[in-house]
């Protein structure tokens, strides 16, 4: 079929335009790579963020928890990126993805990358992302695409932890104490802008959908809306309204200031010593 | 004269501990590179802290201050590292040494490389930096080696300004409010494990010290105390008593986890773009 002959060509064989088959998997091709890195980026610069908890915690519980979810996304970023670096099979491994290209290279959503606040906006960060990554992982695991299948098979398990733990600390959060219940509703109306970019689709999107390889954004609202209305509710927490404007652009390398920071901190062991391995 | 020998060898003629008056030249360069990393160190990283306020000081008039001030370092880092890469004689210049040096060569005193904090803790550093400093560079306007008086001329008269500004500023916020006192004393407490390091000698100050070419630290302890002495009283600060332990190890290179950070950030350009220029 169509697209595991694109991997095939990916992982060894030269993509030929003129032989019967692969004419679509090469013009595909930029438009996974493209798909793979958004996956791969989200996953690693929310990972960082998330690791830049280790050792500040304000109970070792959560600081060992939140560093399981750092290493499971950052995990999943290898899974993604190295499958990118085959397809766009100019020798590039899931390593020189992560740590040499630059901002505008970056394909993550700016929820992402936003600063990690107090424990109350990357809890519900955490959240919003999960609600989504959940639901994008359980639809990856039927991809026409076997080698998406498969990843989206392992990283499902460990997503589903993310999203119950994460629901039950807004939970338990929203509806804590007088603070907490507070902190967690600035933290949901400061992230609101950000929302909509997590449901837009383009040309990358609509590609993925037409070979069967992901669904489009867009369709997994309904699904997130349903788990965050849920949530919400129990959480005792107001659902914004409709933000008016939405941030975005991150999926085509127009990012929020604060990816530099996270790259330059992210990547100097790569950048000051290249290539570096032990 | 000795110094001169050297510094003419290394501009260009190759040391040669054969010929007369080039050995105890050959001998000091070691310590003389050392020395000048010193110096440009310390100012390039405080140059970056400083620098780092740009845009966000409480005033407008205190943003451009800063900015002046880190420009100011930032230049002095220039001639001192520049002279570094000459005394060196392997080819690095200015750039090379500010760039592409990791945490461990890095020589700057510990003081120069703590977080910015409040204004507070920000402007009590200034001040206590640049009482430092300005004696320093007085002292090195009659120094032995005449390129290092050459820049200590130039840097001096910025420096001159800036210990009138910081001073003024910590009589006027120590002398000032309740908050802004209670704040000025406790970024003065904050930072004073910090302040024996500045006067430290070890080997390299003794080589400089014997060559004519710089003071030992210890020996602008004196003139630095009458300072502080005089603005603390004005500012109703109290002085701290002995610190009971120093924090040092800049000068050798051991660093607090603060200067990693720092040159990640300071050095992404060129450590990304290897060999950037415009």
């Amino acid at each position: 079929m169509s697209v595991g002959a694109m991997e095939k060509a990916a992982t060894g064989v030269l993509l030929n335009p003129v032989e019967d088959g692969f004419v679509s998997d090469a013009a595909l091709a930029p438009a996974f790579f493209e798909w793979l890195c958004r996956m791969g980026d989200s996953a690693i610069i929310l990972g960082h963020r998330v690791s830049e908890w280790c050792g500040h915690a304000p109970a070792l519980e959560e600081d060992i928890a939140m560093a399981n979810t750092a290493l499971d996304l950052i995990g999943h970023t290898q899974m993604w990126l190295g499958l990118a670096g085959e397809v766009e099979g100019k020798g590039r491994d899931a390593d020189a993805l992560a740590y040499l290209r630059d901002a505008l290279q970056f394909r993550n959503l700016l929820l992402c990358e936003l600063p990690n606040g107090d424990m109350g906006v990357t809890l519900m960060r955490q959240f919003l992302f999960d609600a989504r990554h959940h639901a994008m992982l359980v639809w990856l695991t039927g991809s026409a695409s076997p080698r998406v299948a498969e990843i989206a098979a392992k990283a499902v398990k460990e997503a589903s932890y993310h999203l119950e733990r994460s629901s039950d600390l807004v939970v338990r959060l929203g509806d804590g104490t007088e603070e907490s219940h507070r902190r967690m509703q600035a933290a949901l109306d400061q992230l609101w802008p950000y929302i909509d970019e997590m449901f837009m689709d383009d040309a990358v999107d609509d590609a993925m959908a037409a070979a069967g390889i992901a669904p489009r954004p867009s369709a997994l609202r309904r699904e997130w809306e349903g788990t965050l209305r849920e949530v919400l509710a129990e959480a005792t927490l107001d659902m914004p309204g409709p933000a008016g404007f939405a941030q975005k652009g991150g999926n085509i390398g127009r990012h929020t200031e604060h990816l530099g920071y996270i790259l330059a901190e992210m990547q100097f062991l790569q950048r000051a010593y290249p290539g570096a391995s032990w």
